[in-house]
């Protein structure tokens, strides 16, 4: 094996699952291995204008390829850890490299900028490794050539294993020192015990057998592992109709016959809401039953059978089984079952044409009936935390092109997503969906679209204030600046503003921007300030007492 | 004494220590507290773009006013984190208030949105707390209407006695619960031991008295602990010449015929220089010996004697004394010494008139020279990190008027932190140095200058990427998207935007806004990507060396 150092043999580690882009911030404890990337041939360096861009811009990239990356400096980067819990609990591999301080300088002073010190251990500063423990599910310092090749695997390992984040710290006078053992290996993928899956695989098989109207609810994780085709190839062989979560939105392509719908209990519209109410077997796969994807907590899981499989376990009803999601969903294909006749309607899911009404003002619904109409396959919609992200809900969306963080639900994720998802996938056009509060987060990240010549097709929802908050419980501090959103692109240097106010003007705005690339479009929809989606009422109806009470 | 709720409780004893604006983002786990705030008739929410910002602000309002607060969301609000952590090793006493889901909800469910769920404790989702204990002194969560009251007093005691931040989390089913027990208390101060007072003290004494020229070094803690007073008291009494650190540029008014400059090793000036090396005795006073206020290590400490006094103890030469700062300034007043004769040249500190070359281009150092001939009492200047900060070091300033974050060197904190400062003295102007890479990170942050009437005149040192850094490693990294900076204004619907290219243009632009309040004004300086002030090239010197290395 050729000799590497410490720097080399990660950016190869990197490499090899498929990284092309690492985003991040130079800062000088970080600054060599910055230059290692710029000289390395097929991986680039992606500058953001700040950390917790690079975090979101790495998570949107790790959905898209499997794998994202973060590289910031010590200390001031820390900001970068709300991106990283988003990807902690909506499970998303990806890596924070942190450069720090040189081992030798530590030793002679420990009073260095960016340095926090709080808890020191045996690498020293050990404050922000003690911070990352909180959001990551393994972590590594690289402070030995002896061991750096092991730490490196082992984490990354654990990264695509439980498809979590990780944090790597990087002593920047290790950069460039050659690793002095290679004998790191990959630790292997536990498998269930054989006895258990015969057991537990048996009890499905009973069950599915007897059911009449089964569903199955499929969520993120389906995706996360990659078991998109082997559920879908087990629901077409025996007509199982399928809804999604919302953080699983688009893990089936949503044009699929057997496909009813985002459910989420009773925010669901009517139609999802009528199948599940018939359905006498609930197969649930990778869905975290959390507040937003239940509907606060009013779905309906009392069928005659429910069955969870989680990437941890397997229950049925009232007992569980050590089965994690990856082995259930292989054992899938083993069953035999027979056909279930379907009797439920199916949405039209067909792009209805638009028609704007020139005279109406926007509305959030009219609104996404209309970029329906624009949307292809070869889209990538994005969608911000509050009405962007409950209106997305019932656009119909072609296999895994739907990004947001339905879950951790932090508002200002959606233009680093869409830098991101287009870095991820060249040859897609993005569009995100960002309310105005949303915007003001991390606006001028589109800098980054410029810098890189993207061209995402941005949509502010401009109802001129925190809308989703409005629902729950007004005050002033709902109420936001009203900027001119459309001057952005004068103050970058770059892109395109059009400001819309009738339907007329919407439809021709998006035709403008759907019908030329090259330079990203910036489209402001001014709204009522008190107009929601049908999606959003039915949240507040839940959400608005638990606030208030 | 009156019942009072929790949320009201809090508000009370943070008005009672003088803070009158709380700074954060409105979300659903807070929002009945950010009501009552609203409700409350002295305290006023100011809502920033994003968290991080709100901590920025805070800090600058803990450094003018004794105590800063934030206020977030549970989760998605933890990128302040950052301003935290520079709180943390800056000794800036701030409090974080983060709402968090109701006790009940998460007896009955666990996965909810914002939550995190990696550490789960007694208090339910530890995570957050766990998060915050590594950039905080102390912690409380307010999950009990019995301890709450005592947890608040005991929490702010820590906060005010360790000049550091805090961290309380507040379930928002309790905000409006009545607090059952009151009979909280602060603790008292411990006082040093009188032995070992009286040892410390005639050891002083001895070298005090046999020094011919002692220099007083004073830095950032003698202002946290508003020590200013009495320090330059026994200065003026004896005579004793004084150089303060970065980090407490300011800690006394510079004007003062005993002030020397700031001093950092090999990075000061000549002068500086000069005088240390013919002291026989460095009197370090509130100092933290860290790389950027020692100039990466080069001070000069082999004087005859050295004593250095810091918040935690009294270290003279080789041995030390427990005794805090604040116990020894006190003592101070009953030294017993003769006068010091003085025959140091004094910096002339006074504004000379600037004459612009009309022809000249901007420099970063004519540009420092221009904005000193405008600066009076009235003014309070922010420097973000980066050549605004180095070039600021020979700006001669009254008496706590500079904030910067000199030692966590976070770039991006200009604005917020202006943002703050203008909060917490509303009658005074606030100069705001920033370069165009700190700027891109938060530039944003003037929509709260125009929502809360703020003028700050923002300056920012156009030179074309993360300059500080071309002086350590070069590389495309280092280069950032030149935006139209000047056009800020239109995009956010407020203030004044000039772009300079030469001195005349400078000097006029800062005589327009220095004289006309109401609007903030945004400068940009057109400067050459490789012009530094003469403080960064001794920097990069230094520095350089060791990212190399």
């Amino acid at each position: 094996m050729q000799s590497l150092t410490i720097g080399q043999y990660l950016l190869k580690r990197l490499y090899g699952l498929r990284v092309k882009h690492i985003f991040g911030i130079p800062g000088d404890y970080v600054l060599r291995f910055n230059k290692l990337i710029e000289d390395h041939p097929d991986i680039q360096f992606v500058n953001t204008t700040r950390e917790n861009c690079a975090g979101y811009a790495a998570n949107a990239y790790a959905q898209l390829r499997g794998l994202g990356v973060a590289c910031i400096t010590y200390g001031v980067g820390i900001e970068i850890v709300s991106a990283i819990a988003q990807a902690y609990i909506e499970n998303l591999p990806m890596v924070v490299i942190s450069g720090t301080i040189a081992t030798t300088e530590y030793q002679k002073h420990q009073e260095c900028h960016h340095l926090i010190n709080k808890v020191v251990n045996e690498f020293g500063d050990g404050t922000q490794l003690e911070i990352f423990k909180n959001v990551t599910i393994d972590q590594g310092v690289l402070n030995s050539p002896k061991t750096a090749a092991e730490t490196i695997d082992r984490v990354l390992h654990q990264c695509l294993e439980h498809k979590k984040p990780v944090y790597l710290e990087l002593p920047r006078d290790l950069v460039d020192v050659e690793i002095t053992q290679l004998d790191s290996h990959y630790f292997s993928h536990s498998k269930t015990d054989a006895e258990t899956l015969g057991e537990g695989m048996q009890e499905i098989q009973k069950i599915l057998s007897q059911s009449k109207s089964p569903i199955l609810w499929i969520g993120h994780e389906i995706a996360r592992y990659h078991l998109n085709h082997l559920l879908l190839q087990f629901a077409e062989k025996y007509s199982i109709p399928i809804v999604s979560s919302l953080l699983g939105k688009t893990t089936i392509d949503e044009h699929h016959p057997l496909f009813l719908g985002v459910y989420q209990g009773e925010m669901s519209n009517e139609n999802t809401i009528a199948a599940i109410h018939q359905c006498d077997c609930l197969l649930i796969a990778g869905v975290i039953l959390h507040d937003l994807d239940t509907g606060i907590f009013t779905t309906k899981l009392n069928q005659e059978h429910c069955i969870l499989a989680t990437e941890k376990e397997l229950k049925i009803d009232h007992h569980s089984y050590d089965i994690p999601l990856i082995d259930f969903i292989n054992q899938l294909d083993k069953l035999k079952l027979p056909g279930f006749s379907r009797s439920l309607p199916l949405n039209p899911k067909k792009n209805l044409p638009f028609k704007p009404d020139s005279n109406s003002k926007t509305t959030t619904k009219r609104l996404f009936e209309c970029l329906q109409s624009f949307l292809t396959q070869e889209h990538i919609v994005v969608s911000d935390v509050g009405d962007a992200l409950f209106g997305s809900t019932e656009l119909v969306l072609f296999e895994n092109s739907f990004l947001s963080n339905s879950y951790y639900a932090s508002i200002g994720i959606g233009i680093p997503t869409a830098i991101g998802a287009q870095f991820a996938q060249p040859s897609k056009r993005v569009v995100a969906l960002i309310g105005d509060g949303g915007f003001q987060m991390s606006a001028t990240e589109l800098s980054t679209a410029i810098r890189y010549n993207l061209d995402p097709i941005v949509i502010v929802l401009n109802n001129h204030g925190y809308g989703t908050e409005r629902v729950l419980l007004e005050g002033t501090f709902n109420d936001l600046v009203n900027w001119n959103y459309t001057k952005l692109p004068q103050l970058l240097g770059g892109g395109i503003g059009i400001r819309v106010e009738t339907e007329e003007a919407l439809s021709d705005a998006l035709d403008k921007a759907f019908s030329s690339r090259g330079t990203f479009f910036l489209i402001e929809v001014e709204l009522d300030k008190m107009d929601f989606s049908p999606s959003l009422v039915r949240l507040g109806k839940s959400l608005g007492k638990i606030v208030k009470s």
